[in-house]
């Protein structure tokens, strides 16, 4: 690297330094927006209404077990098994309300342990995802796609969005501290009027940079 | 985020875009020292001669299944049970040749399913670190140390580092293509005289990044 870019590199580090010190000398209570708390996702499911019928019972509904932090989503008390062409996995969390198509959020890991190649995409995006067999206390289903490692996205609060001046869809640096620290890249920013502010990753990008549900990371805009 | 350190970054990423450049156009054959390959590593564990006695019986010897890449070292056919309070993991590959003291590496993910807090450490840095019952064929032995998360690292070759001017000891960060694409920090080197260019890596950093064995990602000097 050449000297004029060390240098520069420098210079940008001091300036970035001085900013964190004037964010923290700001008074209690002004959140500063930049600052977003992590959601660690294991993986789950979201059943869709005739999935839902066959797996656990004609007309069977959810049982709220918890709230999410997303306005309206829960953690349901029902649970499934994944089972790929290699192996399977128990005790899946089913995430309610119901939507309109199946979707089943795994890891990397778990990917390899059922025997199947989930891409990664955001929430919604199917064509194309990887298939699987659900089984419920009722019943089973086999799906031809619906499987995918969730893409790393920040749901924001439109406040908080035209505070730090970024757009639904944007995609955004996210900056971890720590010993296992660094930057995340491609951060994809989701925001409604719904949302609340929260960053969701998975149990292995959690893992990776040394995360836990709570923990603050910083929103760097490119 | 103020105008002249986002000017100032706008100037720096040109400029480094600029030496990306540059480096690909370097003939064939001339190796970019910079370019670092991934190694990444499951869960595994070193033995003692003591341990490996009660494990696997008295003056018992590894089995040489696969070479590893750092000089020396290598899979042995060998596997043992890791038992927790919480859980256990069978199938644990031995690494060898034997060494001085039992060093046991898992990830996050596999201490929460032990139902253990392994510190991150660097390897032989084991004052403190969590102990494990270690299960082989022809006995047990428990540990009340010895089982860490490694913290990740890059093995270089002497004129590696001289070519980077970079130091054993020292840190850096590296950066990493890619969809699930960013900066890691904290990357110590590690040279000496035995080391073959290579980063390690766990399953779970590796995962998190979207990298596999032998992908390639970039030292970044500090």
């Amino acid at each position: 690297m050449s000297t004029t870019s060390t240098m520069i590199e420098r210079i940008v580090a001091e300036l970035l330094a001085q900013g964190q010190a004037a964010a923290a000398a700001t008074p209690q209570g002004a959140r500063d927006p930049a600052l977003i708390p992590v959601g660690v996702s294991n993986r789950h499911i979201h059943l869709s209404r005739p999935d839902m019928d066959v797996l656990f019972g004609p007309g069977a509904s959810l049982t709220r077990m918890k709230a999410m932090k997303q306005p309206g989503q829960y953690a349901a008390k029902e649970t499934v098994t994944l089972r790929g062409p290699r192996g399977e996995i128990g005790k899946v969390r089913v995430l309610g309300p119901l939507r309109k198509d199946t979707q089943i959020e795994v890891s990397v890991a778990d990917g390899f342990v059922l025997g199947i190649k989930p891409p990664m995409r955001m929430s919604g995006k199917l064509d194309g995802s990887a298939g699987i067999t659900i089984v419920g206390p009722k019943g089973s289903v086999t799906k031809e796609s619906g499987v995918i490692v969730a893409m790393r996205h920040i749901h924001m609060r439109p406040e908080d969005a035209q505070r730090l001046n970024v757009k639904n869809g944007e995609t955004v640096d996210v900056l971890v501290d720590g010993p296992r620290g660094g930057v995340m890249h491609n951060v994809a920013v989701r925001s409604d009027e719904v949302s609340e502010t929260e960053m969701h990753i998975d149990i292995e990008e959690a893992n990776a940079f040394g995360l836990k549900n709570d923990a603050l990371v910083r929103l760097r805009k490119l």
